[in-house]
């Protein structure tokens, strides 16, 4: 065959960026778990129909088909691949309520596809890591001001740049709007979701057309848009606008509760910001997203909110607050930036040298030794001049060689060339060297 | 929407059996890695032309299309998801070439989908974990012998049933038929695969209508079949067959050599086995089948084998050996015969009990101290009744409750119910309590 050629959409990483891959998303899983969350993995196809149900994304889904289904076979016709985690979370709620502890905790990290128009920080296939508290029929508000919280948790410690995360409530933006006499408030949500895109025309323009929305109504629209603060100020920025509500109340200390904890337990991590909406319609209460320094053209790397109605069987409802890592979109910018890399593109610490073919069997012996102390370890793969054997180690970025020698082993640091005795069952490599890490710009 | 159920052949893992596959899947991670294995994951999907080239396979495949896919928009409208992980491997080796070093030792481990109908051991959407060793243009034969050491360490230790791999070489098969005079051996080696299927009988005739083979030469391929042994005997009585051919020595040679290191270093896990010969046909020297002992009716948990022609580019061939453990079919089973289990369902080992919502922040503290210490901690999600806390905690097996307290924390065992004061930043869980363990029967 001839040399294939990547697909536009789906990105695949070299080893080396594997392993910075691997080491990010165990540092998450890490943390996930100090703060209690299970792992779940679900499968990658949902029923269209539940596909179809949350709007908004259904015409990216990719639909499945069997190259040779019989004709009345359709077992297999209405699956989908799943275009986030949250929604086949939640059918994994319903699924299988009656098994699970609630409140459950959950983190998953798995790929999801959509059918977009490729380009810079959107993929066809990409990967998430989710985090979601879900109750059964309440769930108490502290877990809105919780998540954020594990997420810079999370992220803390990686050599990656500092993230900000915008907060709202939809119960702000909903009361707000009721207040002020809009008809619609929902559809207000959505109009002003596209402030970014169109600007303060745009949304004002919108807002009168499909809402007749006044000029006062309109200017009051994007004078709380404008509004945002890294503390609870801005509680009395939307109070002077003069709009009253008893949902809006709510939502104002609900948000306060937020920021105010975060600006104590995560200084600089969260700011109140009242032009975020979130697209979705299920959100029913905090609002997340969030932007990476210098990456801000990228849109929100981690994203989500509280969710009442997503899940429910009719007789209870499963509200939950959750918030996703869009992992490939950090990763390929950071990559496509060249602001992170691994030490070396191998688990192998150690390279046995070997002498003759005749001495593979010993010197599988010497491997065999560090690993039983959890050095990697691998063996030459022939029986080359030295030269050469520590060439091979180091294009890979392999620290050191092991050098099997008539009077006892010799370990070499290939990049000082010092070179001295080792006894093999009592060497360690430093720290730093024992598996491959990850550097920063 | 009404309660979902699971859909056939797409099987989901509750919390405590997702513990055991993230035990089970670290283990195999680390032994790999120890062995120099780098970690590669593939997009989920293929071209469909590279898929269906590697034939057999083909009527099982899953095609996409983009549920809105304009007219005359075909850039998804020829792919596939992936079958098995050595098929995109082969693919990644190829487009990468020039950016990896060879030998180029890797792991990987995802799932694979199949739309085969569903039965014990089948499933349509699979977690498969592979290790493949691929080098330039030749590959020595000692990989081969190594490949088989690997899998056994890494399943060591784990509380599952022991392993034993059957082991032939296609030059033998090959060699052999080809010595006997059979006018198209490698027609041969697909007729006298189906043996476990259609017995003696059936193979026999087969060999006769399609290969026109006579009663002698059935009868030398009925016993080479039923040859087996844990050790180089084999050789002699394959010899005694009387069949002479040069790649049929070729391949004893190397058969022997696998299995006489694999008597020393792992002794009881490979089985020379002549009537093992797996369905593909890139295939061209070792290949191996496993069985788990009391589970041999689920077929082979872990095959592979040695290709020469699966990856080129015209310019380079890219020879290999692989391995593919089926981490599905394993877990599904021994979940299936209650044999397997975590011992608790989430990943928190301590409790912090809340005396009221006032002390939130305060337990919150407590938590994140024992989480800077790498123990799992969440704090009560309400301030019941500490009856309720504890059996809160009952419930998820979460083996221990901090009790804030006034005169200073306490910490308790449930399961004994004893209950001692307790510096939090000093305080260790038992080494068996720290993450949750997994449980053989």
């Amino acid at each position: 065959m001839e040399r294939p050629t990547p697909l536009s959409g789906f990105p695949e990483w070299l080893p080396a960026q594997r392993i910075v891959e691997q080491r990010v998303l165990a540092k998450l899983q890490r943390t996930f778990e100090l703060y209690g969350f299970a792992s779940v993995q679900t499968r990658a196809v949902e029923p269209m129909e539940h596909l179809l149900a949350k709007g908004e994304t259904s015409k990216e889904v990719y639909v499945l088909r069997r190259l040779q289904a019989d004709a009345g076979d359709d077992s297999d016709a209405r699956l989908g691949l799943h275009f986030d985690l949250t929604v086949p979370f939640a059918r994994y709620v319903l699924e299988n309520a009656g098994k699970l502890q609630f409140p459950f905790r959950r983190y998953q990290i798995q790929p999801c596809w959509r059918g977009e128009r490729p380009q810079e920080g959107r993929y066809r296939e990409f990967w998430q890591a989710d985090i979601d508290i879900v109750d059964k029929d309440g769930l108490p508000p502290h877990y809105e001001i919780e998540l954020p919280l594990v997420i810079a948790d999370a992220l803390r410690g990686l050599p990656i740049p500092a993230i900000r995360m915008h907060v709202n409530n939809r119960k702000v933006s909903q009361g707000f709007f009721r207040g002020l006499g809009l008809s619609d408030p929902m559809e207000a949500i959505r109009v002003v979701d596209k402030i970014d895109k169109i600007g303060d025309d745009g949304v004002g323009k919108l807002l009168a057309s499909t809402l007749g929305a006044t000029g006062d109504q309109i200017e009051a629209c994007l004078a709380l848009a404008r509004i945002s603060a890294p503390d609870a100020s801005f509680v009395e920025r939307v109070r002077a606008i003069g709009v009253e509500d008893e949902l809006l109340d709510e939502g104002l200390a609900e948000l306060a509760a937020v920021v105010m904890t975060a600006a104590e337990e995560a200084p600089g991590l969260v700011l109140a910001d009242l032009r975020i909406a979130r697209g979705l319609d299920y959100y029913t209460g905090t609002v997340y997203e969030t932007f990476m320094d210098g990456f801000e053209h990228l849109g929100s790397v981690c994203s989500g909110g509280r969710y009442d109605t997503l899940a429910s069987d009719g007789k209870s409802t499963y509200p939950g607050v959750g918030l996703s890592i869009g992992v490939s979109r950090i990763l390929g910018a950071l990559f496509g930036a060249g602001k992170l890399t691994a030490t070396r593109e191998t688990p192998t610490a150690v390279l046995v040298a070997l002498p003759s073919e005749d001495d593979r069997r010993a010197c599988d012996r010497l491997a065999r030794r560090l690993r039983e102390r959890d050095i990697a370890a691998e063996v030459a793969p022939s029986a080359q001049k030295y030269g050469k054997q520590i060439r091979f180690a180091e294009r890979r970025g392999i620290p050191f060689v092991l050098f099997p020698g008539e009077d006892g082993p010799q370990i070499r640091d290939i990049r000082t060339g010092e070179q001295v005795p080792c006894d093999v069952d009592a060497w360690e490599p430093p720290a730093a060297d024992r598996v491959a890490g990850i550097v920063g710009e």
